[in-house]
């Protein structure tokens, strides 16, 4: 448990203090710089936590590959981190960025293509700016 | 391991299957439907889920007290959904929507008061749209 000290540190301090889950973790959100619009929810390291604060390029780490990865190192498209944030507990960052071509690894701008409306108890999919600006079988071989 | 016709599935489908953690949750990301600004990044169950798509307004699972939570059921500070996206991988949710008040437990509108800056070879923090809105400490008894 952390005391209330260590707490009102983390959350009212400007130490800058991550704090990375079991798996060595925070949530990072890509928003666009311009539009606002969420891009994609990824997870960073320390290394890629502070590749990104040195170098102003996004780096993630992949839970699948486990391994660190400059975001568009294959596709070419990248971000260019204008802000950083981070949040109360210090678990999740908010990067706003400037984002080359499409965010997601399917073809989209953004990963939030489809919008979830109810259906008949539970929920169903329909596409929203879904079109692709890359074929990602031609990307990623 | 999934088969390149579930991903398939998962991705390009318009069937709503969560992937949830090991731990059951799914990522959730709210932002403001007006501004886009990022308000918080918070945890789903299925119930939360199926309650926020129900009802319109945002139910979160709490890790720390392991338990459901309306959002602004002790504070009053309500997220009304706008709309929900979900990703590509079908892990994490993206809810727009129209912030009663603070969203942050600290008082403050966003969860993210704080930038992120180089500083050192580390990184600093500094306060922006850091004013609450409500006082913490009367708000939680």
């Amino acid at each position: 448990m952390s005391t209330s000290s260590e707490i009102n540190d983390i959350e009212d301090g400007l130490s800058f203090q991550p704090r990375y889950d079991d798996s060595g973790l925070v949530t990072c959100v890509a928003t666009d710089a311009g539009s606002g619009e969420v891009l994609m929810v990824a997870h960073m390291n320390a290394e890629a936590l502070r590749k990104t604060i040195e170098s102003g390029d996004a780096w993630y780490f992949s839970r699948s590959r486990n391994s660190l990865w400059r975001k568009g190192e294959t596709s070419g498209h990248t971000q260019r981190v204008v802000e950083m944030r981070m949040d109360c507990d210090q678990d999740a960052i908010w990067i706003r960025v400037e984002q080359t071509g499409a965010a997601c690894h399917t073809g989209r701008r953004s990963c939030f293509y489809r919008a979830v409306t109810p259906s008949d108890g539970g929920a169903r999919l329909s596409f929203v700016d879904a079109d692709r600006l890359f074929d990602p079988a031609k990307v990623y071989r």
